[in-house]
């Protein structure tokens, strides 16, 4: 077989396993959105037998046979062109998949679950104490995992495993890695404290309250289907839905949806979810469609994929531009805003207040929250800290770096869904993506002129075309440091996000 | 291996199969309720794929190996355990799969998608000599295929096919026979033109009018939950949505969705749309969880799914006892009814009217429209008509039975989706289930006592759980007629039909 005929092999079924796959995305937004209540048990069924075969197909020994008839020759010489992306990725994949022993893959599906659920259950009731052994066992067969996957290692044009954490990190954010990690949280922490010191110290504090006015649930939908239009997310390959945890899932080119959830007495949640959850949709509608189904086609990094939903968020949705244009007509759709003033509103939805909770989190406080799930998830997996001393260390480190401590266990150490799917070393990845955001968005800048002025005019397409060419369009061609790089012209820094929060907040809390 | 080690390799292989293909359930009804538009053609791949998979599966060599372990065994001995009806099932599917070439099915399939995406761009524009050459394709591949499952041949329990269109007629009525049919369909005929002909000889003309007042949408849905819920479909295991074609689904036990389409100036379409499909539903939502994934849990014919929902459409909900028990509340709903008496709309909805279309036929002439049908679709596969002559077919019998003619083909022979999707032998089990209905209530009756003093009192659970009990809970345990003869002690027959529409239309319109 020629290496032309094995990629070609390679394409078809890899595609098809594709295909399949996206079925089970449809099946999880159903989930999510639109499931009966008695609807879950199926639901989980069909899940687990979509999963036994897409695991069937990943571990195909054929996709070994053909990938040995590519490597080595000329189709993937240049290790960026589409063929070398894809073969590298799915080489990776083939190995992870194969390396890790059904009895595990097996029991670790069901801890996700169980401990997921377990979570649900238990966090309402404050149970720690519940809830600790399934933490234990999702830890025990996490750490098994990694052991497994430090010795299949990363990508060969990543930097080496150094230690276990990264055999997870890199999962989520390809290429990252622990002693890289340090550094570079350790000089966001330093800057982040100093602005949120000043801030602090200024004296002014917000009036939120006009953020707690009634907000009927409509009303939020139809304003909120307006900015989707005004960004440019396409409402005819995509659609917005009412869920409990917000999401944006693709289910194929075309079809990328969006949901989000309206708390009737606080803007917020529904607006900013709303654009959160556009940024991670635009960059999925912007994906070159040609390759879906294949690596190259596909989201590089979730940390990227957080600078988009970031940036669209933050850096454009709480930018002063943003709700010059917006405002008026949010006056309109909301009466109870009528008596407030543009300058009030915008500095209501960018106040800064440390606060026990991640998710309800400021620009920039937000960094601090994961700062303390890295530096306790290190310690887990470095074996400085035993899963019983959690809690303890969770107030301590929020006591150093927020200033201020839990009364309880649910709104500290079990607040995020997380832990209690196995998910360690996915919590950076937030932090990275804001840093991702604020790099990418000064390049624009840089490339484009001031942004503001034209999102005061509605003028968004300039940007979106921008973040199409220079980051959706490449898909996973690079790897993710790799890409920041290119796009910007220097490596991953914590600057371009400090700079923005010290211009940003300079001029709203008049530093 | 043992019979029984057998039956169990085939139970979980064919048990995964169905989880699988319920994937396809769920995109199905998403492609018709909730997809994006630019989401139909990954859709379109999405279905592709999964139709390989399932072709794949049901042809896998293992099946046969362990149909020859379990056959002939003492465990089927029984014809209708468990382990007999489902063998028996997976035996003919997998001759059947087995002997349709790959070919045959892809060229099926696509015919089948482009016969409908053409019939849909056609009928509006009247275009028959345009949609002809998809017609004679589709002709063409329907009758080699039937041929081929002439020579594999029905269900060992079910009488031999003698004529090509019985192996059609079998893949949606198992075991019915055009001879059986004929004879059936004759007096049928005449006992409803008979009662036509007296219907309109009285003289009397209902006010429909007053079913074309304003009836919101949002109204009707609601209207329309409340009679779900009293009649008893699981709305916890289901949902209501909107959509272009109604339809009745089931992904799963616990999860059968139903759908309906509102016009906000006429009542009928939206409410007893929602009670047919409700009438589907319950169905799927009574047949025995415990099987389900496997042939002895399934629904046993078309005939059968359609006796279901039109008794709950028609010998339910157009009965004046369902309506003494709702129109008060339905005047609560729609004001636009305030002034109307019971009597009036109870006559409008059952007003009788030859018309030219099917779906909009009353109870005594809908069976007429799908005479025509039959006998057109017999002459066409036993070469007595040329496909090109159809037009002209049609409009002779529908002026012979029904004393009206299209003067188009979009509301004649272009009217009805099934034939541009190759589905020749589906008619029939329209008025199949029109006939099972009134013999499997008529037999209710005899055992319940009269049903309409409960339905006026709201008391639709005797009748749902005797149901439930005779018909949901057997699934395809006994053949289609066995089941009949079994549940109301006589062969199918037109009689309890005619009887029921004797006695209805004689009270309505004073005969």
């Amino acid at each position: 077989m020629t290496p032309e005929a094995a990629y070609q092999k390679l394409l078809e079924f890899q595609r098809e396993t594709a295909y399949l796959a996206s079925l089970g995305a449809l099946a999880a937004w159903d989930q999510r959105t639109m499931i009966p209540k008695k609807g879950h048990e199926h639901r989980a069924q069909q899940m687990a037998a979509l999963a036994r075969l897409l695991h069937q197909r990943m571990t195909d020994p054929r996709i070994g046979e053909w990938l040995g008839g590519v490597e080595g020759s000329p189709l993937v010489q240049d290790p960026f062109s589409d063929a070398a992306v894809n073969v590298r990725a799915w080489r990776l994949a083939y190995e992870r998949a194969r390396a890790i022993p059904e009895r595990l893959a097996v029991e670790l599906a069901q801890a996700r679950s169980e401990g997921e659920t377990a979570w649900e259950a238990l966090r309402p009731q404050d149970d720690w104490k519940g809830f600790l052994p399934y933490l234990r066992r999702l830890y025990a067969l996490v750490r098994e995992e990694a052991g497994i996957l430090m010795g299949v290692g990363p990508d060969p044009l990543d930097p080496p495993f150094l230690e276990v954490y990264d055999a997870l990190l890199d999962g989520y954010e390809p290429g990252a890695r622990a002693k890289d990690l340090e550094p570079l949280f350790a000089r966001l922490r330093q800057g982040l404290r100093g602005l949120l010191d000043r801030i602090l110290g200024s004296g002014r504090r917000p009036d939120t309250a006009l953020l707690h006015r009634p907000f009927p649930a409509e009303a939020q939908r139809g304003f909120a289907l307006e900015l989707l239009r005004a960004c440019g997310y396409d409402l005819e390959a995509g659609r917005l839905d009412p869920t409990a945890h917000p999401f944006a899932i693709s289910i194929g080119p075309g079809d990328v949806r969006i949901t989000t959830r309206y708390y009737e007495d606080f803007f917020n949640a529904g607006i900013f979810g709303t654009l959160h959850e556009m940024g991670h949709a635009l960059y999925e509608q912007g994906l070159p469609k040609e390759h879906w189904g294949t690596p190259r086609g596909e989201a590089v990094s979730l940390g990227i994929h957080e600078s988009q939903s970031r940036t669209w968020e933050n850096l454009v949705g709480r930018s002063l531009g943003f709700w010059e244009r917006f405002f008026p007509r949010a006056k309109e759709v909301f009466p109870s805003l009528k008596d407030v003033r543009l300058q009030d509103f915008h500095l209501a939805v960018n106040a800064v207040e440390p606060s026990l909770i991640r998710v309800e989190a400021d620009e920039v406080t937000y960094n601090l929250h994961i700062l303390v799930r890295l530096e306790l998830e290190l310690a887990l997996f470095r074996g400085e800290l035993a899963l019983e001393d959690l809690p303890g260390a969770w107030e301590e480190r929020y006591r150093a770096y927020l200033g201020v401590a839990p009364k309880d266990y649910k709104d500290g150490v079990m607040q995020d869904v997380h832990w209690s799917g196995g998910m360690f070393g996915y919590f950076p990845t937030y932090t990275l993506g804001n840093l991702y955001a604020a790099q990418f968005f000064a390049k624009a800048q840089e490339e484009l002129g001031p942004l503001e002025p034209l999102f005061a005019r509605g003028e968004f397409r300039p940007f979106l075309d921008w973040s199409r060419t220079k980051i959706h369009a490449e898909g996973s061609r690079y790897r993710p440091r790799v890409l920041v790089e290119r796009v910007t012209g220097a490596p991953l820094s914590e600057r371009p996000f400090l700079t923005y929060l010290e211009g940003k907040y300079t001029a709203l809390y008049g530093l």
